[in-house]
């Protein structure tokens, strides 16, 4: 058999493609990180980075992943015992349950099964139901099922009630809409290895006034993770220097392109790519599918983790399958950071070719008409 | 109107895309050429060139571009007053005949119109009629028509008639066979930046035996092109010392790969290629495509400048146009070099969504359901 060239196309919702421009920024020399020269880039980048978050508060970067910035929204704002509500649709809804219970929070959870979506009438019955609670857990796109949370009715309803609302944007950010200010939201956590086009290794973190009012009186041990630590001092250990780099120039990137662009761009390439899996008569498995990932169910006849493989070890293309309890029931394609058209037109045809490899029957070129229609439609 | 990112595709008949680990092998430190190190890594990178044009003889690199390397030829076996027959079927071999005409020579052309190509007997009859002459030009891949020439069969004519043979491998070299020595080649020359995966900058040469005693009575004069030099030091001048660690590593990887699953690779894009284009209803121009590029009659109906322009300017996605007279007549869409499938993916796709913005009517799809059933046929 011929041996094909085999290039790497990251369709997994993280890390995602990194665009040379940004690589070459991490490629410089890493100076000290206590002189002047990296204090104004370290200004600079966060500065940009509150564009992206939409906020005029407080915003710090971690030399951490997302999960460093989700427990570090926990040890500031939770104390032992405190009665909180985590909504959980997914892993990442799971991830915080299991956070605040480890600093021993009293978790309300609001579950519903993966694939579905919390509405905010159901917050507010909960906070009804809890007028003790303090805190409301979200997740702005649950990546284990690609559902969207309503996050802007969950924050009105949490302000209605006088409770804080944190969220997870890790995988959402920059590929939805989200308004920080706007839209009320006290802390927000983020990584760099989604929308923002980095490598992995950075965290982000907002808060408001009302998150730092809670954190005053907040008992939980923490130390690398608290906040007044980074509130007197944006470096207080060793940043990420090169990331930060990259960061600074990330950041000009996308507020050139401007976020409301940025956005409708994700919600084209989420639409193409909705529109090839369903032409090939797959389903969505979400109830609420977002713009940064599409979840699709595996058809009865083919093994979706061989799906995986193959597309990968075959074709260089990574997608992702499903973790846990999905594992071998959905794939997942991103289309989050760094994608041009092309790379949905990819996407589509290297599942066009494994499914029929795995002897799912349909015409080829069915999905790819179906992507190219919509950008026809979008006149992109 | 949503802006989309744009990546760059270069599917133009070269520069072909650079792999990130020859784009690295470059970036590093410029190192003196005239020191023990630079020496072996100059001696293993001709080493390995020397199995990529499938030659034991004689072989150097060239700071030149390739149209340097065709000059070498000219101007070490060709003496002012000279007859040479040059094989012409587009702007390739008409530079053939402008070098050999700058430098004196009595060309006997053998032309034919562009798209089409010249058979041996052809050779076979001229050379019957210009027994004086004394060596024969032509070229591997006509790239400015997609036409690949039969140059094992024109190596044997021109042996049986006791002439020397020279051929222009500059975009053909790697994408289709050509094996130096056992078709018995005096003089080949190629580019770096074609099938070599390799930034433009370098040229190569190979002189075979027959070829060096024609040399020694050469009376054109030359300095930075005379092949004695060479012969005496690899390095006579300056060589381009990052882009031969570059070669090095490029050649190491076609070794890895092995000659003829290159070859395969290629053949098996080309056809993909040709597959797709006339599965929308589009005609080849050449009578005898290769597997460097497919050259493709612009449809009346079409503006074949604005389809070019569209296709880079819009999209990302640079192929070549027509050259010279063929300008707005044919599109050229290479799959040379650093290829994968998806770059067939992206050719198809991009042509058929430029086709339809500019009012050529088909079915989304269709193209690219003919590229993908090859690659299911081919099992790749």
């Amino acid at each position: 058999m011929v041996k094909m060239v085999k290039k790497n196309y990251l369709l997994a919702p993280g890390p995602t493609p990194v665009p040379t421009d940004l690589l070459l920024e991490g490629a410089q020399e890493t100076i000290h990180h206590r002189t002047p020269q990296f204090k104004k880039i370290m200004e600079e980048a966060i500065e940009g980075t509150k564009y992206v978050f939409q906020t005029a508060g407080d915003l710090f970067l971690l030399a951490s992943s997302g999960t460093g910035a989700m427990e570090m929204a926990v040890v500031n704002l939770v104390s032992p015992g405190e009665k909180v509500i985590v909504i959980v649709s997914g892993k990442f809804g799971e991830r915080w349950k299991q956070i605040c219970e480890t600093y021993g929070a009293n978790v309300v959870p609001i579950e519903v099964e993966y694939g579905n979506y919390v509405a905010p009438e159901k917050l507010d019955e909960t906070l009804k139901e809890h007028p003790d609670s303090t805190v409301v857990f979200t997740t702005l796109s649950e990546t284990s099922t690609g559902t969207v949370m309503d996050i802007e009715g969950f924050a009105r309803v949490s302000k209605a009630h006088g409770k804080l609302i944190v969220v997870d944007a890790i995988s959402g950010l920059i590929a939805q809409p989200l308004k920080t200010d706007e839209w009320n939201l006290d802390v927000v956590v983020a990584g760099s290895q989604k929308g923002f086009m980095l490598p992995p290794g950075l965290g982000f973190i907002t808060f408001s006034e009302s998150a730092w009012e809670k954190a005053k009186t907040n008992k939980t041990p923490s130390y690398y993770f608290n906040a007044f630590a980074y509130k007197k001092n944006p470096a207080p250990y060793t940043p990420a220097v090169n990331l930060i780099y990259q960061l600074k120039k990330a950041v000009e990137m996308l507020k050139e392109e401007g976020m409301e662009n940025v956005w409708e761009r994700h919600r084209i390439l989420a639409d193409a790519t909705r529109a090839g899996v369903q032409a090939l008569g797959l389903e969505l498995f979400s109830k609420r599918p977002g713009n940064v990932l599409t979840a699709v169910k595996v058809p009865e006849s083919i093994d979706g983790a061989k799906l995986v493989s193959l597309m990968r070890d075959e074709y260089g293309v990574t997608i992702a399958g499903g973790q846990g309890s999905m594992k071998g029931k959905i794939f997942r394609i991103a289309h989050l950071g760094y994608m041009s058209k092309f790379d949905t037109i990819i996407a589509i045809s290297a599942l066009e070719m494994a499914l029929r490899k795995l002897g799912f029957d349909f015409e080829y070129g069915t999905g790819l008409k179906a992507v190219e229609e919509v950008f026809e439609r979008e006149g992109v």
